[in-house]
């Protein structure tokens, strides 16, 4: 029986790798990789420097495919059934994948090979290759067995960088996506909301209402690599600052990955009780 | 000026690790470590393991305090003036343990000198360590800059473990305390929920109501270890299975660390778009 691995491979820095991960490279004999879009190169790049370094340049095999275009017209339309035909669209997506991953693991991987895939941060946060997986199982025409190393999360790089524990005392902590804070604003009964993969920028929006007022905002893109950038403040105050940072990082770059906290202003009570 | 470091040391399997967490204990000159309770010794057992395998035993120095006792009484009460009691207990707690690591800090640590905490799991979730610095450098009888280097979560070590994506497609996640669901019950708002700290077993209430009828559960306890446990199913059928193999771990072992995913059962629509 084959096995494949699901390796998290940290959030950009090659030294957020953790020893079991370096351990599972070492028994891999294909690493799978898909990339697409603007970043691909530099990611690429960046995988590739990770397994020169830990296996030695030329002492692994990797098999690269382009990945299956997605459409992503219908995440601009925020109505029910734009809504829907974003669910089609994602569903759609992953079953060319599932269809490109079984067809690279049957071509490329020997039955009782040993296959990777690498994932950026970690497999259990907003990354597809675990639900791929499964459907590649279900169309039951390659049998394997499948093991997930977790990774350090864009989550942790940026509460790292910011030196940040991410939730008040005994209260939760919420992950969303751009996407959601765009449709719902920030939930009403959440002090700290962690927002990933928002490229339309939702926080500025955000920025210019009533709610919006009282959060504080902590930003990060390229965490943990030489191009990192670190923001903070009032987000009324800064998210200006913040979307031009972000455009002119982009635009010298050609790609952008970022991430970032919300958290309500902590208010002080003076002696009588108002707040200042 | 003297330099802390606050590295996460991963959720229990020595190889969680990170390549940046290795090279600070090497960059370290002191290690400060305070457990407390029943699972003490053996914590403190798997640190100096850590510490051994990469630094040769007897290659540090390690200065070990008894935690300061914390009030955990005001936890059982739920009632508005039951918590305002936990977060002044906690607050009191946070007190004590900024004076001992100020002085832990002062007298065994030179000028120039390199310290280090090591945190299970990472220092953004659920960890005082970088509370408590912040109100050492608010006293300011001691001057330190400090770094934080991420380490892996029982959240994604529960979530590799069971192999899940933690998150639905595009949708959140909420990560919360045991004494937090206890209070408010299953956010209604939410599908999928970490839930931590949770020594009192709530999801044994929740169980029993209708909310929880919906659910599944993925419960982890040691995770990372040989001890490793784990149970998942419709939460229903399986909370007293997970209630009794803790209880009869926790007797064995004098202690256990758990952690667990609520997830809203998804419903199949049937073809005439009603739900089974």
């Amino acid at each position: 029986m084959r096995t494949l691995l699901v390796v998290g491979i940290g959030a950009g820095d090659p030294d957020q790798l953790t020893l079991q991960a370096v351990r599972a490279l070492a028994r891999t004999d294909v690493f799978f990789v898909l990339d697409k879009g603007p970043a691909a190169a530099d990611l690429t790049a960046l995988r590739r420097e990770i397994l020169d370094r830990h296996l030695g340049e030329g002492g692994y095999r990797l098999v690269a495919a382009p990945d299956p275009p997605r459409d992503r017209a219908p995440s601009e339309d925020r109505s029910t059934a734009g809504r829907a035909a974003y669910a089609t669209a994602v569903d759609d997506w992953h079953a060319r994948r599932a269809e490109l991953y079984e067809r690279m693991v049957l071509d490329e991987l020997d039955d009782e090979g040993t296959g990777a895939f690498l994932v950026w941060g970690d497999p259990s946060l907003y990354d597809s290759t675990l639900r791929i997986l499964e459907r590649v199982a279900a169309r039951g025409r390659v049998a394997f067995e499948h093991q997930v190393i977790p990774g350090i999360s864009s989550v942790q790089s940026l509460a790292a960088s910011h030196r940040l524990v991410l939730n008040g005392i005994g209260t939760p902590v919420t992950i969303t996506t751009g996407r959601r804070l765009a449709e719902s604003g920030f939930p009403p009964d959440v002090d700290d909301l962690v927002v990933m993969l928002d490229g339309d920028t939702a926080f500025t929006a955000l920025a210019a209402t009533d709610a919006g007022a009282d959060l504080d905002i902590y930003w990060g893109a390229y965490l943990g690599t030489d191009d990192e950038l670190l923001i903070h403040g009032r987000l009324p105050d800064v998210a200006g600052t913040i979307t031009r940072t972000r455009a002119d990082a982009r635009r010298r770059k050609g790609w952008i990955m970022d991430i970032y906290l919300l958290r309500r202003t902590p208010r002080t009570p003076t002696r009588d009780g108002d707040r200042p």
